[in-house]
C-alpha cells in the first residue's frame, strides 16, 4: 500500500517534508493534450499558503511549484506530470524543542512508535505542507474536467454557522474575505472569532462545504468504490478532518424514507435533492453537496503538557507559526481533492 | 478499478446480485494457518439477514455461506478464500413492476445510464444483499485478529438519540434486543418507534456506532491512506449510509484546539481521546470510536411518483419487502467492514 | 498483493484448489452489453482439458462453467461476473502418497515452508487446474474483442521444431490434429514423439507460438506495463512456462540495427516486423507474434527420490494422472492469457 | 493503470523526459531506519550511464541524484523518498530532424498515434534515460536486502557468447572490462566485435545474464504474481529487451521430466537447480539465474528511410549520440530491476 498515492487512472502520488528539501508529486493518467493553466495552479497555490491574511499563519511560503516532466509546449504529454515545491524555510533550529517531545494531538507520538524514527522538524510527513501537492495536481484535474464546476467554502468556524442553503448563496463571493464565506455578514463574524481566539494564543475548527456542479451521469464505481465513498476518503485524508457528510448526511438519518425519497422529474432530474447528487454511488446529475468537519490544529500558543520520549510529562508552548483556524485555507484543499476524485472516475467512466 | 474490491493485502472481491443464482466473494491474502470458526461466521450473517424480529423485513434469506478455496483441514491455507451465498428466491416474477421503472432514490436511473442495461430483480448488483459477503469476509478477518475487539451498536433512530458515552454502556447487551441498542431504555423507544414507522408503511433511518478496543499502535498508512479515511470509505460504501464521523467528529469542529487536544499520560495514552484512537491517521492505541449514518430505505408501502424508461411519472407501491429500519441490520456489516479495514492495515504494518 | 488476481480495468481474481469443492473466479470490470457466447467459452474448456485424446492424461475433468452473476438476458450488466467450476473428483485418498513428501520440482517444499501448511491433494492450488478459470476469463475477453484474432499453437514438442514462419501456416489446421501444430507433416512426428515418451513413462516439454491479429495501434502503458511486458508476465505466470519472446526475441539480440529496424510504410505499417507488432511498449498496428517455452511436466510415471518432511529421501512413483506432453493443452490458456492482457490494455487506452 | 509504478509494497514510480528539466521518481514504502549508503547510489548509476568507455556513447549525462524527502540524517524515515535527476542537455535543437519524422523501430510513431502529440526531443519518455531513475530506485532496493547478492553480466554480444556455466565464473570481474563480461577472453573479443560495428555506424544486441544468490525461500505470490513472472516483467520493461528465460529457459522445453526435475537434497536444497531457484513461483533458496535479451538499438549512423507525419518516406540519418552496444550499460538497470522485484516479494512475504 504505502499510502502515498490516490487515485486509479488519475493518479497523484506525493512525497516531501515540512523541512525537507522539497515537496512535489507526480500525476500518471493525465490524458494528453490538455492546455494547462499555469496561473490557476498559482492561484490555488496562492489560496492555500499561510500568510494570506491577517487571519492567518504569517509565515511565509512562496508554493512556486516547477514542474519537471509531462509538460510540453504547454500542453500534457500523457506521460507522467513530475513536479517539485522547493522548501525556502529548511532551517531546522526552530523545531529542536520538539526533537525528543512528542506534541499533544501531534502525529509524534505515533510516528516514532510505527517507524521507529522521524523527521521532527515542523511536522515532518504529517504536517499539513504536504497538500501543496495535492492542490497542485487538484489544479490540474480541474483543468481535465472543465464543464464541470467545484465551489468549496467556509459554512463553521466554532460555534458560528452559515445556515443558508447552498442554493442560495453567491459563490463568487467566497474569495471576498479572508474568511472564504460567501455570505458576508457570517463571514465578518466568523472573522471577529477567529481574531479573538488568535489573542487568546488559541485555535478553533470549522466545516467546510463543497458543491459539485454540472457533473455527468454516471461518475462512481459500485460497489466499494462508491463516489461519495471515494469523495468521503480523500476529504478524511486531509489533515485535521473529523467527519464528513454529504447529500442529507447526519440529518438524513432522522428522517423518514416518505421525506428523504427524490421524486423524479420527467427528465431525469429529481425535484429534490436529499440524495446529494449520487444515488447507488454513481453519480445522477444532479448537485453533489458534501460537508467537512475540521478539528482545531493542535499547535497553539498556551503552554500544555507534552511526552517526551523517556516518559516524562513536560509543559510546552508553541512557538513560531501560529494558524488560528486553518479552514480558510483548507478551502482549496478540498476542491483539489473533489477534483482528483472526479478526474480520476472521468476516466475510468469513459471505459464503459 | 471496477470497483468490486477492498484492500491490498487481505483483499476482498464480491460479486452477485440480489435475485441471481448466487453472492459470493474471494478472499485473497488471509494469512495460512488461521483455525475457522464457522459457528461465529453463520452468527454474524444471521445477526446481517432480514426476519430476525418483527420489526425487521419479513423475507427469508437463509444465508448459508459455502467455503469453495483456501480452507483445509479446518484451517485457512493462504490461498485465495472461495465462497458462495446461494439465493433461494431467483423467481423474478415480484420484480416486474420495476423492470421498466426507476424506483425513486434507488439505483435503477443511474444503473441504466451508466451500463446501458440493468439486472432490474431486486435491485440487482445495487442491492444491500451484497453486503452478505462482506460479512462473511469481515468474521474471518475478526478471527485473524483475536485480540482487537470491534462492537458496533444502534446509537440513534430517526428522532430517538442514545446519548450516554460509549464507555457507559454494557456492549454485551447490544444482542438482547431487536434494535441492537446496548441501552435497554432507549432501546424500548427505538422498538417502538420502528413499529409505529412499520405501521405507517414507512421507513426511517439512524445512527450506528462502533468502538474498536485493542488496537496496536501504528496502523495506519499516511497520507492518503490515513486509518480514519480508509474507515471512512468502508463505511460510506454501505448501502444507505450518507455520514461518517469519528472521534470528536462534527462537534470537534466547534471547539477550541485547547479543549481539543488529548494530554499524554507518561504511558503514552491520553487523558481525554477527542482524537478518536487515531493521530495523524496512525492508531495510537486508544479506543478507535466513529458514528455512521444510515438515510431511510428508499422502499416505502406508501405509494409514490417513480418515472418510467419512457420518460412519464406514474405511481408506484412497494412490493414484498418492508424493511421499515435497516440499521439494527447494519451492525454487523458495520463491524464487518471495520475488521476488513483493521486486517489490511495490520498486514501492511508487518512490512515495518 | 496476495498474487491471485490479474489486470487494473478488465480484473480477474481466481480461487480454488485441484481437488477442493470448486474452482472459480471473479471478472470484475468487463463492460455490460455484451452477448455471450456460451458455447465458445464451453469449447475454450474443452481444449484446456485432460483426457481430450490419446496423447493426454485420461484423467475426466467435465469442467462444466457455472455463471452466478454479472450476466443477465444472456449479455454482460457490468457488474462482475462471478463463476464457479465445480471439482467432481475430489476424494483425496489417492494423494495420501505425498502428504508428507516433497516431489521433486514440484511446488510441495516451497508451499509447506512459505505457509506452514498445503493442500497437499492434487498439488492443491499449485496445480495448473487453476488455469480453467483463466480460460473462462479469457474466453469473454476474446468476446469483448471480436475484432481481434488471437491464435496459438504448438510449435515444437522437446527436440521437434516446427521451422515455418506463421505467415506460411493455416491456424485453421491448428484443431485438426491432437498437437495443436497447424503443420500436419509435423504434428504427426510431434504426436508420435509423445506417445514414445507416454511408454517410457517420461514427459516432455515444448514452445507454444502466438499470433495477435488486427489489434489496433495504441494498447500498452509504458513505461513499466509496456503490453509485451504483461504478455510476459501473463504468460509466465502459467505453470510451467520458463521463458518467454517475442518479436525477434533472443535472435534478435544477435542482430545489428541496420538488420532490425523495421522500415516504415506511407502508411505506418512497416515493411518488415522484427519488432513484433509492438514499438516501445505500445501496439503498431501489426502482427503481435511471441513464444512461450514450457518446462516437461514435474510428474513422471519412473520412480524418483523425493523428500518427506522429515528430511529423509525416499523413492516415489507418480501414480494416477500421466499427462506425457501438456504443450497442446497450455495453447487455450496462452490465448486465453493473451485476451485478458489485451482486454485490459483496450479499457485503459479508451481513456485517452 | 496509467503505467508508470511498479510494485505494490515497494513502489516505485518515475517521471521524466530524455531532454526535460529533469527525470525523477517516488518510492514508496522503504522502511524505515535504513543508512543510505550514497556512494554505492552514485556507483550504480555512474555504471549505467554513458561515455563510460570508448566503446559506448560519449554524450555526457552527470546523472547526479538528489534526494528531496525520505531520508533524514542519513537513514531512511519510512516516508516516500522522492528524487530527481537533472538534465543538463535540454537544449532541442539537435532534435528538430525527428519532429516531424518517425524513426524506424523507435516509438515516435506510436506515442504519436497514441496521444496525439509528443515530446519529441530525443525520445521523450520512450527514452532509456528513464532507466537512471529505475538504478537508484534499485541501489536502495539493495541496500535494503544487504544478504540477498545481485550480479549480472553480459554473456553475449551479437554472435559472440559466453557459454561458460555462471558458477565457473568471478563474479569480482565484472567491472574490469568495458563489456561487463566476467570472462577476460570473451570479454575482448566482444570489445573487438563492438568496435568494428561502431565503425560501421551500426549497432547490436546482447544477453544480459544475471544471477541472484542467498535468496530466503519463500518469496513470490502465486498464482499471477509467481517470482519469475514479476522479473519476466521487470525485465521486459527495460527498453530494448526482447526476451526474458530463467532456469533451463527455452533449452528446458526440448528436455523430458526425468532429466528436468531437480532431486532433493536432505536439507531441502536440490542436487541440480534446471528449477532456476523457484519453484510454483515461490523462491526455494537456490541461486535464482536468468537471462535477458537486448535488441540493437534503433539509433544507427547510417542511412535509414523513416517516414514523416505526413505519410513521406525520407532518409534520414542518426546524429549525435551513437551507442553501437547498450548491453553492457543495461547490467546495472537489470541488477535494479531485479532488486526492486525482490524488495516488494520481501515486504510481501513478512506479512505471512
Amino acid at each position: 500500500m504505502a499510502g502515498n498515492s490516490y487515485g486509479t487512472l488519475y493518479k497523484v502520488t506525493t512525497f516531501g517534508e515540512s523541512h525537507g528539501e522539497a515537496l512535489g508529486g507526480i500525476i500518471d493518467g493525465c490524458p494528453s493534450g490538455i492546455e494547462i493553466d499555469f496561473e490557476a495552479i498559482e492561484l490555488d497555490m496562492a489560496r492555500r499558503k499561510p500568510g494570506q491574511s491577517a487571519i492567518v499563519t504569517q509565515r511565509k511560503e512562496p508554493d512556486a511549484v516547477r514542474f519537471l516532466s509531462g509538460i510540453f509546449e504547454g500542453k500534457t504529454t500523457g506521460t507522467p506530470i513530475g513536479f517539485i515545491i522547493p522548501n525556502t524555510n529548511q532551517k531546522s533550529d526552530d523545531y529542536s524543542h520538539i526533537k525528543d517531545n512528542y506534541r499533544p494531538s501531534h502525529a509524534d507520538y505515533v510516528y516514532d512508535q510505527k517507524y521507529g524514527f522521524r523527521d521532527y522538524r515542523g511536522g515532518g510527513r504529517s504536517s499539513a505542507r504536504e497538500t501543496a501537492s495535492r492542490v497542485v495536481a487538484g489544479a490540474i484535474a480541474k483543468q481535465m474536467l472543465p464543464e464541470i464546476k467545484i465551489n468549496a467554502y467556509v459554512s463553521s468556524v466554532g460555534p458560528i454557522h452559515l445556515e443558508t442553503p447552498y442554493q442560495e448563496l453567491d459563490f463568487s463571493k467566497i474569495e471576498s474575505n479572508p474568511v472564504r464565506c460567501p455570505d458576508e455578514k457570517s463571514a465578518a463574524i466568523m472573522e471577529e472569532y477567529i481574531r479573538d481566539i488568535r489573542k487568546q494564543g488559541d485555535t478553533v475548527g470549522g466545516v467546510v462545504s463543497c458543491v459539485i456542479q454540472n457533473v455527468p451521469v454516471g461518475l462512481g464505481e459500485p460497489v466499494f468504490d462508491k463516489l461519495h465513498a471515494e469523495l468521503g476518503k480523500a476529504m478524511l485524508s486531509i489533515n485535521a478532518v473529523k467527519g464528513f457528510e454529504y447529500g442529507s448526511g447526519f440529518s438524513g438519518s432522522e428522517m423518514k424514507g416518505s421525506e428523504h425519497n427524490d421524486l423524479y422529474n420527467p427528465d431525469g432530474t429529481t425535484k429534490t435533492n436529499l440524495s446529494g447528487g449520487i444515488q447507488g454511488g454513481i453519480s445522477n446529475g444532479m448537485d453533489i453537496y458534501f460537508r467537512v468537519a475540521f478539528k482545531p490544529v493542535a499547535t497553539i500558543m498556551q503552554t500544555q503538557d507534552s511526552l517526551d520520549n523517556k516518559g516524562n510529562i513536560t509543559p510546552m508552548t508553541g512557538k513560531g507559526r501560529h494558524d488560528p483556524c486553518v479552514v480558510p485555507r483548507a478551502v482549496p484543499i478540498v476542491e483539489a481533492m473533489a477534483a482528483i476524485v472526479l478526474a480520476d472516475f472521468y476516466l475510468i467512466n469513459k471505459t464503459y
